[in-house]
């Protein structure tokens, strides 16, 4: 039972954080600095400020707590979900004033980029979902770092090629995360994994803490979707947030309903749940730039649930049988296949609302291109992340040691807490 | 052990939930738009968002984990209690619009009608308290909405016959669900539950998950009752807010002493104690337009505090075994006794204001009328909903099936989480 | 197994309770009114009010969580706090008010009497944290009024003798707390300590509790150090967040970093990591009125979580054996050291910013005497109080009895819950 010395903490994980932490500071201290000017965009920090608060508990503590759920994996799932928050937070407000950088010289943050820092993060945390309890915390930061790297220029391409929004680009993180997860599975696959993996469950008590990470997610998702809503065109903000928490309540009713019917035993499944009851938001976000109308964003939510519910139930399994693809929190279902359908409903609305038949056409091949993109560089970036991570120097977590806190963490029953 | 199929979801809730949830999206479709005015009544959005975001949270989370105390009930607690709150709201915002689409045929939705949906959800959180683990959810789903109809019904009552204000009369929600669930419970008695329900206990672990909604509660209390009152008159919000949270910490202390008195072993009562420091903030949402000093809101927060004390003491046991009345939450004591204190409160605050001695007398009968048009209602909907709901069709849960998650929910040691 | 009647609760807590609580009430009634001018300092109540929550829910959730961690003793470590942060935040209303009650015979409370209180009471709470689990109620309640009567005090010596501005002042209650707290203990020393409290360590599930609070306090104490912040000069509020902000990240990654590198077995320990990745933001909080450049922020971060994390590892043992001194929630480490650390940041860098010799020279003076001050009166209230509990009345728990729930609450499996 003696839980042996891990030593990819030591001597990997330690240096690593340190030579990292040391490095952002010196980049910090040179290029950047603190807005000094209270009011951008026309948004004053007390307008900003509570929604700002409402981002940073969906990425802290909602992904957090909802990585809980394993029954012996909770310290890791919260703990490495703060971790890797706060280094993808500080490395994607790096790289997304590069641009500024380039023409002043310098980076000038204020609430805003720590928000788009953050969703940048999201993105990250996504990814991390799929590889939970297969990886040590050494991946983590390494998946986190090159995540967020490849989120910004899938960015930078849509801006410099297809002249997107940032807001819309922004919004991709849900596919993009899901895709470049579901590719560092599918190369870190683990032969062992179809059989053995008992710990891979959850219990009564960190079902009940991931319960509180979802409710999180699920009441602050209005939050996330609108802070970046331009306030100039005025009701944008209030449409975003009633349409999304109008596509939540949808969820979690139709979340509730098609989880009964495809149970085999006819009852409720608490994590599909939890993950499907958050696929109207997903999807929201996503065609938020062309939902107007209640019924849209309902509507939106209802189709979501119903994909993601019946996507957890069979897609996860066959994904693990046939393509060899674990994924530990269904990102697909909750994440992926919500986005996908988010982008399908932005396609179809904007088309309904085209007058012209040429410019529908022409939005058409516009809007193609970009998920084309958005899937091709997820893709990639999943490649080469899951090609590096191969590589025993990182020194992966033993089979038997997959989803297990004791790998990581000292317990008090075998060393007492002094 | 093996549990059995729970026939009750498959083939009642899940039709149902769908039935409703499409029945909402086409009446949404047909009816309602969202308000393109950014400023209604003088409040932007950014003013009026982090409240709502707080009686948010209440809503979903703070009643979610209030209800998860019972030993083997959390995931129902917290889980059916989403499904409620999301299902009434939607229900409450159509019933809300019915005037306004009388006159101009569409219903224009904003953050203030998603908050006044809120809490008459909230009224229906508080009926679903004393029928906790005594029901399906299907029986809960119908519940809510009836609930929901009365309440808003009570409401028109009282604003058409007495031109009650409607602030006044939603802050009514604490007496109209307490009273319209214990008539329900007495209603839907079953014979066994004297001595049988011996999971009718907290443990240590969801005795502090319960704490954890509580204290939720506790803390955005004050949004809670703030949140609608007039801010044209300038400093009544504020006054509100120091008021609440000065009762709510009275309440508190009180709570705390009266329950080391009250118990027959001198120690605390966990359970006793959460339910009581919050009734302070019931009785002076209640009695709110006239207190204006900080030792009047005190003065009611310990008033209620020893009379909600002594009433989950005493009289819990005394409404099971006299009256028939089994209440899950102590619901008559957490809502019911501080709810009438409050309206108590008000008439004695109010007639003191009084110059004059026929507008004291005037203002005492209005009052009193006010008082009894809401009990009234909600006695007389609580006895049909009852009613309705013993019919067998629904399924009602067997008595040894009752507080206990196996009759809904798939356990990962029954069935591996894949 | 069968628990005694806990003597100090019915004939020592609820009387105490009740005649501080009523006492409270009546000064209220005589002294205190709600200001009715709803815009103070420039600063409206829908500014203000977002930011409050945030430090009421640190004070009450994130604190009272963060004191969970014990595996026996979660119900005292949440019920307790919310029981004296309620006592210490009404009585801090009133000793804050005593100078304009002096000038103007009433005291005027708004929402930013509430903030400072609430942060007299958060300086009471860290004392508390060095005692937790060997004293009962009756010492907590009495700990907090004398803390909190000492910290005004202070303040009151800073700004009359020193002119110390108020917000400087009200930042010590780091350092003031902590020494507080460990003269508390040194004088309440037990014999028994050393080899007894085989309670005194976490569990998988009372840890995840405390993961939560930890959580809470990490994720809102930008608010906390930016509330008081004066927001004449634009920008400064902002940079109050956005220095706290990237202090706590740093805090975080540095104190994995050194908490691995410390580990005797090169694994994470869950409450030093929670102890030491808040270092950072109180440090920062202490030093704020000289920080300005990101960089800043960070590097105090980085030293604090340092500092912090090898004091958790080698200070705790060692207070205990070399001066007796047992220090239960590892406050020294948490606040004590880290205020210190912000306290000479912020020195260093006033004397970088001065192009005076004698200016700086003046201002070393000042800053040497303001510490002195507060160490000094914390010292002696400390020994004040730590003397008065000494005696025997207070009915002081056993050792045995130390670190358990059993000896206050009651228990459902030993007395059914009606």
């Amino acid at each position: 039972m003696a839980p042996q010395y891990a030593p990819s903490l030591r001597s990997r994980l330690a240096p690593l954080l340190l030579f990292l932490q040391i490095g952002f500071i010196v980049i910090y201290a040179f290029y950047i600095e603190i807005e000094s000017n209270e009011k951008v965009h026309g948004i004053t920090f007390s307008d900003f400020y509570p929604e700002f608060q409402d981002v940073n508990v969906m990425v802290i503590l909602g992904f957090g707590f909802s990585y809980t759920f394993l029954m012996r994996y909770s310290f890791s799932g919260s703990g490495f979900n703060l971790l890797v928050a706060v280094m993808a937070t500080q490395w994607a407000i790096i790289l997304n004033g590069i641009e500024s950088w380039y023409h002043r010289g310098k980076i000038r943050i204020d609430l805003r980029s720590l928000v788009v820092a953050e969703m940048c993060a999201a993105s990250a945390l996504i990814s991390i979902g799929v590889v939970l309890g297969k990886t040590n915390p050494v991946h983590l930061i390494i998946i986190a770092l090159l995540e967020v790297s490849g989120f910004v220029l899938n960015e930078w391409l849509l801006q410099t090629l297809l002249k997107v929004q940032p807001l819309n680009s922004i919004m991709l993180l849900h596919i993009f995360g899901a895709f470049f997860g579901l590719t560092l599975t599918w190369i870190l696959y683990r032969k062992g994994s179809k059989q053995q993996f008992e710990k891979e469950k959850f219990s009564r008590k960190t079902g009940l803490f991931s319960v509180l990470g979802t409710v999180f997610l699920w009441m602050f998702w209005p939050s996330f979707n609108s802070i970046l809503v331009d306030n100039r065109t005025p009701g944008r903000r209030l449409e975003a947030v009633l349409s999304t928490y109008l596509a939540l309540a949808v969820s979690a009713v139709t979340a509730t309903a098609v989880s009964v019917l495809s149970s085999p035993k006819g009852k409720f499944n608490l994590i599909q749940m939890q993950s499907c009851m958050l696929a109207g938001s997903v999807a929201v976000g996503v065609s938020m730039p062309v939902v107007h109308q209640p019924w849209e964003a309902m509507t939106i939510g209802f189709t979501a649930a119903v994909v993601s519910t019946v996507g957890f139930r069979y897609l996860k399994t066959h994904m693990l049988f046939a393509f060899h693809c674990h994924d530990t929190c269904a990102v697909l279902s909750t994440h992926g296949l919500p986005g996908l359908l988010g982008w399908l409903a932005h396609l179809l609305l904007q088309i309904r609302d085209c007058d012209d038949h040429t410019k529908a056409v022409r939005f058409a091949v516009f809007h193609i291109c970009t998920i084309l993109i958005t899937i091709t560089s997820s893709l990639c970036m999943g490649l080469i992340t899951g090609l590096l991570l191969k590589w025993n120097f990182w020194r992966p977590p033993q089979d038997k040691k997959c989803f297990d806190d004791q790998a990581f963490w000292e317990f008090p029953h075998l060393a007492v807490q002094k």
